[in-house]
């Protein structure tokens, strides 16, 4: 079973929207190697796990429960780089219609129009290509072995692909998150090699892939200092074995030690998304909003009691 | 971000395996009104969500969540209604290969090979005629209204397949998930019409859909006797807004009430599943396996550490 | 602008379900050689004519809405097959759930089970393999040579799996709609070969695809009896210089004659389809089953006007 | 059986090329929730349909109809947008290859260069962002509710991406056609509220969707003073029962009226399109213009023929 | 540029039709790691291959070379072992259509149908499940570490899926095909890991993948005598530096060494496939058959005349 | 089984990188009229192939091996297009991150940026919109007649796209590829006209398609001269029987003959492609650097041993 609450594993940070490097982005989310299969690659490996190898499954499923909020940082990035983007380009925007001004007009020469006319200014599950992410992307073999090096050339992909991104802008709200999930992608690559080592594999200085200095990203090598890149989460409120795995000397050989905790050291706030009339998102009109905004009075008490159940409940 | 504990939604009930009710039971996992549509169109609907009608993103997150939980309980009803299959259906196997018997010809002739050919007796992203989950099955408009629409549909179409699916077997392991699945999709329909009503919408007499006496279904009376079929759930560890809405009388004007709860009321344990030598999983050859088994050792130390630190950190 | 008459162009005939039956003959509707695909291949070439050829884009397009009448045939066909296949395979079913047992058991083993979980047992836009019909298949590459000749080989293979289909079943509903569609797709073979033969071509004895004598499919022989095989419809109210190209001898060389017609010389009703309660379909409880017939005190009333109106127009 | 006319539903406005805007109107045709979904989904409803509904059957069964001719117009509407681009992007074209330019440079930068590639600039049945329409759109439960409330869904996200659309582009040509589809989706989400009411719904100020005064499109407002916005035509040449749903108040509540016509009171001419040598489109060389052209003289007197024909069968 | 003989890589054993073990067989060619992925990755790897590695450029070619001819081989199994299959499960055929018995219903209740409507009972660029083979299966990310992981995943894939269908069938035709890939499988993972530990990584016991005896299998045991596990060919005709990497002990530390040759010590010749008249396959009638006869009295001549041709070029 | 030769069958041509261009270019190889079609289609074609009818089956096998090394043309040409772009369109790169600089910025604008995200500046089996190739382009009927006019028809779509293709790109590197594809399309479009010729039909002046000037393309008109439009290459080691029907006058009724040969006159290197670190391509760092080169060392004598082995076995 699965709780949520609502933080970000990773700030998103103020810059100027930029639908191009949204679109780059969607490769991280929908793409054959991004978010979306990660998450959905080792959920279905944890479900389906076979024999009484508890710390191998408990360390394939820590990091698909990371990767749903993976999921959730990615989204909530693009869709902060779609925002107003309309607006930013030149258009100002009250009313749909009014003037009859094409409000929206650079949107039909965007890398994937759909960010405007099927989503609201939203990440959508698809890569960057426009294609729809597809359950064939899902590899579960049963094997532990072979699962195991699918999940290093996965987590290797995923990062080579988010440096390519890395390169391709310099907006700051798409480099926090690209290096936060290069260094994330870095430490999944150290636990599945380091799993394999545990089968007797030496990996010697093949590791990471891609094998370069990623602290010349100065994004990367803040979280580099901070240790991130070698830190491993198993998101359990009933405990877990990962750590039975992720210890001692990280496989790539460079002197780091790999360390399991129960979550990342820091969270933060979600920020929310303002409206986009020219969206009709949400699209209430004062009549309907009148009978929304009836709710918000209950807001307060409703709070206090749904904590007052679970208090009890526990 | 997102959390988890080894509990299941909804117990596992033993029964015999049955391949073929197995492979019906993969569209409300992976079809296009399944479990993983349901969990993925609310993720991105609470993640793209815009304007500040906190409880509606609140009452579709806290959906989204559940409904993670569904696709791990599906999964596992799939693995269990798969596992042992082969010697089931008459031929022993215990070295693959050993005296030359076709151990896994049942295989060949079921609905989806795949179960035994690509997986190992175990779940898969796919609907019931082989076809992968896209990601264009994932609706999110952004406009409030038509989303919740939009998820009245969804889960209205997916209760009208589980309530032909049900009569698709007797095996008690399908029947269980999918009357339980039967009883919360109902509730979802609920949460949703709710939602609407809020908003000026008089549902009548209309729902639930289909319309008809589901306490027909034993498994599904037991669920409504209990009142799941009018609860819901928010799995936040935070408190949430959701109760805002789902409270009162149910939108199916049968005089039932609905009902929020922070998580239901019972949780059931997560079943282990046996080695399956016919399909190499997990496959670990005497010599690895005992490299493995060196990590058990290990295992109570590592699992006092990991709740000791995350006490540490609360 | 298009029309309708409550008719089918060829009948339904009587016989028992056959959902395996069903199943190969969705070949012929959504597969890559089906109706769909040629009648979206025809609509888009003659939506997209280009020059002033007017009998060619006639002809493309006469065929095109004689297709549309193929979808509807055969989809009532594979409806036909389908309907009552759960009873007539021994389980009689009244009320859903009643009494606990399996009353769609079949269902799970059959070819797609789609066609009972996901349709209600009617015909769907698939392949006989299960793939939906894809927009990929159309041809539309606006080069007027190029465009007869792909339409030639569409028909031809269209043809060629018919003949495959009707060698796969000896059920009466099968053979009376595929037996037609032979005799159709090698009028239409017909059709096209003859507009290469107004640029040039000569195909001595090639044709028709596959080149075997089809009389001796009794239910071919009696169409081809009735000329058939060689008349062309234009199915347009406003006239059509589709008879420019058909007429004269047939490109099969074999003393035949083409004719052109506004439409068939014989029409048939179409047939209704039962409630099935193991579906939900309609699914209107007593409540919603009172409310709809409200409606039909008004049928009369009502037809009577819409025909006034519309002869008022005229 | 299916009928045509050489007529538009709405007229081709002339304004200049513009293949961003193509590419965005190709949403509405191809996309997801374009008309090629809302054609195929209503007629595989009524090709399936279960009961004795009549008045429901004609009615989804007569929006069907006018879909067709939507794909029509749309498919007309998009070639117009695409039509001489590359000429009127400063390139003369009079000879493929004269001279060695590049004489359709422009096309390779273009949103999809299969526009100009694969169609010889004219409409493909693919969505905006260039994904072939798929079969698995086509949602077909056999639940009358459900089908009702599933097409409600459909129409107004059609109209939401429509109303998205028009936004993109002040070109004439794009705007009238989505104008156009504006009101007639509008039309359609009250032909099928309208039907849920007559099953108790009561929608209150929820529609339509997106909720706001479209009016605001002047091309819009034209339609909506003209009633467009909510006349339901049957397309039907043996009467219709239609009409016993689509009448009386319309489920806006806002004091309008539903009214049922046999068809549109206004029809339009269908515009030629021009050849266009740089596409060998129709690329028919002198010879075979010439082999073409002796069909010509035989024109006039095959109408004649034909419209004889058709007058006696009657 | 690429050259052929007829000859296949290894022998088509004789044994009944068996068309399940004919689909199961279809993974192993179209599936997500068959051989058309193998064939077509490693051929991409190679032509978009960077820097001055030509060992492991030559490595990649050399086995992508041999996968096309596994193609042919995998191709020529399935063709064999659907080849006869109406007519041995009962039905004799002559002529199609005589006597109106269903000559091909066995078909209808096949795994993939297709094989009898769409193939004339041939392979198809399918898997198991009858999903077509999609370009997205192949992995070309430019990364020599990467990409030598991923194709010792591929490999590793491949041979657990083949592990899986050998026990599916007792068939000869499947067995001798399915054995000689899993032992080529191995030498591919041996190739791979070879190159691996080149670059430094050391595998001690984990190899190959799956871990287990496959001398069981006694057709596998044969190859592993005659050495065919550790043999690679290169297939070049101008030298290649393949052995560079292919020499020495081989990485699953079990004693043996790997070797490269040009091609494999023996060839065996490609068996013709007799006519399928219930196919209409190759369906020439008697007036097309004559004229085809008409080619071969030249066929003696031409053949020395090519072959002259050739060495004269040379 | 199959050999190769690291030869090109038309010369790379130098000209400065043009993404847009690699990306139309990408039609030609993995759309569906492209050459991983034709070389697929005629490759299962050839292994299915059924009958006596050996000298087409030679003429379409023959054609297949052809069509692998277009496909290996095709790709190095696109590479080529791709292979410095980033660096040519403004950013020097050397090392990745350094400086903060966005090196691949320009790659978020281009029409697929999937070719600098997920391949490295190369090659992949897409279309020109960013499709997959798929399986089901693959036709494969078994029935002689339809095959060879299918092939036909693909050869023609093949050409007719190219043709465009031509004229969207002055670039010498793209034009030098795609005139040696029209002129070979052409003579493949004169191969199995020719075969049909066999059967009886009289094409008269309706070849090739599209009918029009080619030689007005500069580049075409050289390869015409040189009369590479009507040459045909079996590409057997041998011997092939294709002769028997690629001979005597060419179906395009223009004087010319058809000749056929085992090889093309001439053969081209294959030029080697720079090192891209911005891709991470091939991505050694020194210390694996060296390892790699141990292994050149070793190059001469491997080479010297490997065509030793080979000239022994002959």
């Amino acid at each position: 079973m699965f709780y949520h609450t609502q933080n970000l594993i990773n700030p998103i940070v103020e810059d100027e929207p930029d639908p191009s490097a949204a679109n780059a982005l969607q490769e991280g989310l929908g793409g054959q190697f991004g978010e979306m299969r990660t998450m959905m690659q080792y959920l279905f490996q944890s479900f389906n796990f076979r024999g009484d190898g508890k710390p191998y499954r408990d360390l394939i499923q820590g990091i698909a429960i990371e990767e749903i909020s993976h999921v959730e940082l990615i989204s909530k990035t693009i869709s902060k780089l779609l925002d107003g983007a309309p607006g930013y380009m030149g258009k100002k925007f009250e009313v749909p219609g009014q003037g009859g001004v094409a409000t929206m007009e650079m949107a039909k020469e965007q890398q994937n129009p759909h960010h405007f006319i099927v989503g609201a200014q939203g990440a959508m599950p698809v890569d960057a290509a426009g294609n729809p992410w597809s359950g064939s992307y899902v590899h579960c073999n049963g094997n532990l072995v072979l699962d195991l090096l699918d999940n290093l050339v996965l987590e290797s992909t995923g990062r080579l692909q988010k440096c390519r991104i890395y390169q391709m802008s310099e907006n700051k709200t798409l480099r926090a998150t690209v290096a936060f999930l290069i260094a994330r992608d870095e430490a999944h690559e150290m636990a599945f090699a380091k799993a394999l080592e545990t089968l007797g594999v030496e990996w010697n200085k093949l590791l990471p892939i891609p094998k370069f200095d990623s602290s010349q990203y100065p994004e990367v090598k803040k979280l580099i200092d901070a240790g991130v890149n070698r830190e491993q989460y198993h998101f359990r409120l009933d405990g877990s074995q990962m750590a039975a795995i992720c210890k001692g000397s990280a496989p790539a050989n460079d002197g780091t030690q790999l360390v399991t905790l129960a979550e990342p050291q820091q969270k933060y706030p979600i920020p929310d998304a303002p409206e986009r009339s020219e969206e009709f998102s949400p699209g209430l009109d004062p009549e309907l909003q009148a009978l929304a905004d009836a709710l918000t009075e209950a807001k307060k008490k409703v709070k206090g009691v749904a904590a007052m159940k679970r208090s009890k409940k526990k």
